[in-house]
């Protein structure tokens, strides 16, 4: 029998033992179950990281992988716990905008509100949906129960507009999105934004940082020197070779970056 | 043939390829058990935390689960090699206590020390038994050999006993026995020993904190706001919406907590 | 069929979906891969860590594990990317001397440069060829590809020398090539190095630390005591019992250490 992947992201971090106790849900469910951790380094309740993280990494797996994701603030209150199909993968977590950006050009067959609590643990917590809730419909997922058993069908859900980048007489305005564990500053400046530019001659400024031109690779410099590149999710970065770009700029998430045609 | 599942809980931390090479030796002796990470991030040595995790995470894997645990600053010295064999689940690690907490409710059907070295990895070190001991007889478990080839059965084990809750003609006396990740203060109050208590005019205070009365969830407060709440492993827990409890009460573990009618 | 085994290690940390994506790219291409994670937490860009890393592994794996390893500050440049077969297990990663600490007493078969682009990911990215190169190749050798059809043999690659201990007219001068998550000090300094030593009166000193004697495990000593041991990788280390020997001797990578005959 085919081994269905289910792929957890989260931001319960490494020192608890919480993802490995929805792996035993999962696994109790259905023991062939091929179980991938894509993250569970998100920043505490960041539901932009954690959809940044999906929305750059379901294009690498198989066809009918399916995300289960939790970082979610607002565990047990009105907040709907949702699934939504896609016709690539499936996708499992709060409706808090956590799963939207990784429906970018991705055609949605259906959401459904997980309200059918046959398919969740019993008692069902009101502070651990992760557990209760999202790795038992996963793994019935996995078994191959269709979407609409485990809930009804929903029109709307939450989502999280990508950053909007603004443009300015002398190029664009856009901003740090994220930054990787090497200390790399990620944009939500993408590849297509730059089309304009001379990629030579630009100019890429982030606090009291500028560089001038894009490069291919984060080598290639001396060593503590700024760079700019499109990175491997498409997007515009300001790394620092053999360094943390964040530490040495003294920039942090949020922060304004600007690019200009000279 | 079915895929034995085994998990792993250490105080190893992710930075070493420690609990890669315990994968290593699992599955040159069996290459189809499954591996599952509990923790890996007990902080070193706290023999305690690793017992805790245990405990809340033993009844969430499916029966016949080998859960094979090390934290063990004694490790070459007389501290004995245990393996317990419940109802439901083995447990194999050092004889210090951490593998006792997961015991409560669980029929134990016999304690054998790991005598036999035909099971074990040769030259056996003394400074790293999750490779050369535990590694090597949680596989030949999952193989099917019978607990009873593996060492000899011993009467006794080292048991770590619940943490004392102390009544006083007020309420209750317990403490902070584990932080986790979010910095969430969990207790050893048990949702049972808070009978006697109105949920709603009772209070919680640690350190210079005061709240009245339970909550259900993490959320539905302003955001900086302290709740207590019965956690999802059914203890009491003092938490800070969007925030760390931790830091912002300044409490550590092992920090007194009162609960008091009203 | 039987299933391969694929570990990796890396400087990726885990905060981001980086590892995750390689296992989603090697799963697409083999399906029944069983991945296993080594580490991946080597400092950012110390090659040296993932090599002794590698080192002291391999020999805990079944025969025919295939390692892939990125540890690669010069991605994107003229380094090349690489694979080696050796008679019990393959290394795959970049040609920057990574992969060449594994080979001591190891034979090795062959090295190829991974020159066909038909086995790598399309469009191939400059800055992350662990997803687009690394994974892909590891995913084809699991499934039976030759080493040939990967590329073109090549007769050199890069090799880090095991760091040299100077022999003094008083003993053996080493120094701290890898300090563990416990804080242990780990040395170059191999079980073979010390064969002209008296190990009940052979001193070894480094920083303001002074030990008389090995012992044979990290405890038996009062708390807080220093200990020179041969560790579980049949290296000189310094530990501190119950305590990080990194921050109370106040030593980091690179120190020296002395070992005197007594």
């Amino acid at each position: 029998m085919e081994r269905k992947i289910i792929t957890l992201t989260t931001d319960f971090g490494y020192r608890d033992p919480f993802v490995g106790i929805m792996k035993g849900v999962i696994l109790g469910i259905n023991p062939s179950a091929n179980l991938i951790d894509l993250s569970h380094g998100i920043a505490p309740q960041d539901v932009m990281a954690g959809a940044l993280v999906l929305r750059h990494s379901v294009s690498f797996f198989p066809r009918g992988t399916i995300h289960a994701a939790v970082v979610d603030p607002e565990v047990g209150t009105q907040r709907k716990p949702l699934l939504i199909e896609c016709e690539n993968f499936y996708l499992v977590g709060p409706d808090n905008g956590l799963l939207s950006l990784a429906l970018e050009g991705q055609p949605v067959v259906q959401a459904i509100e997980l309200s059918n609590r046959s398919y969740h643990l019993h008692p069902t917590s009101t502070t651990f949906h992760g557990r209760d809730i999202f790795a038992p419909v996963a793994a019935y997922l996995s078994l191959g129960i269709a979407p609409d058993f485990l809930g009804h069908r929903v029109e709307g859900f939450a989502q999280i507009p990508w950053p909007e980048i603004i443009i300015t007489d002398h190029g664009l305005l856009g901003k740090v999105v994220y930054v990787d564990a090497f200390g790399n500053l990620v944009t939500n400046v993408r590849d297509k934004d730059l089309k304009a530019f001379d990629r030579e001659r630009m100019v890429v400024s982030v606090g009291k940082v500028q560089i001038q031109g894009l490069t291919e690779s984060y080598a290639g410099a001396s060593e503590g020197a700024f760079r700019a590149l499109i990175n491997s999710w498409g997007l515009l970065e300001i790394s620092l070779y053999k360094g943390s770009a964040q530490n040495r700029a003294e920039v942090n998430l949020g922060e304004a970056i600007h690019v200009r045609g000279n």
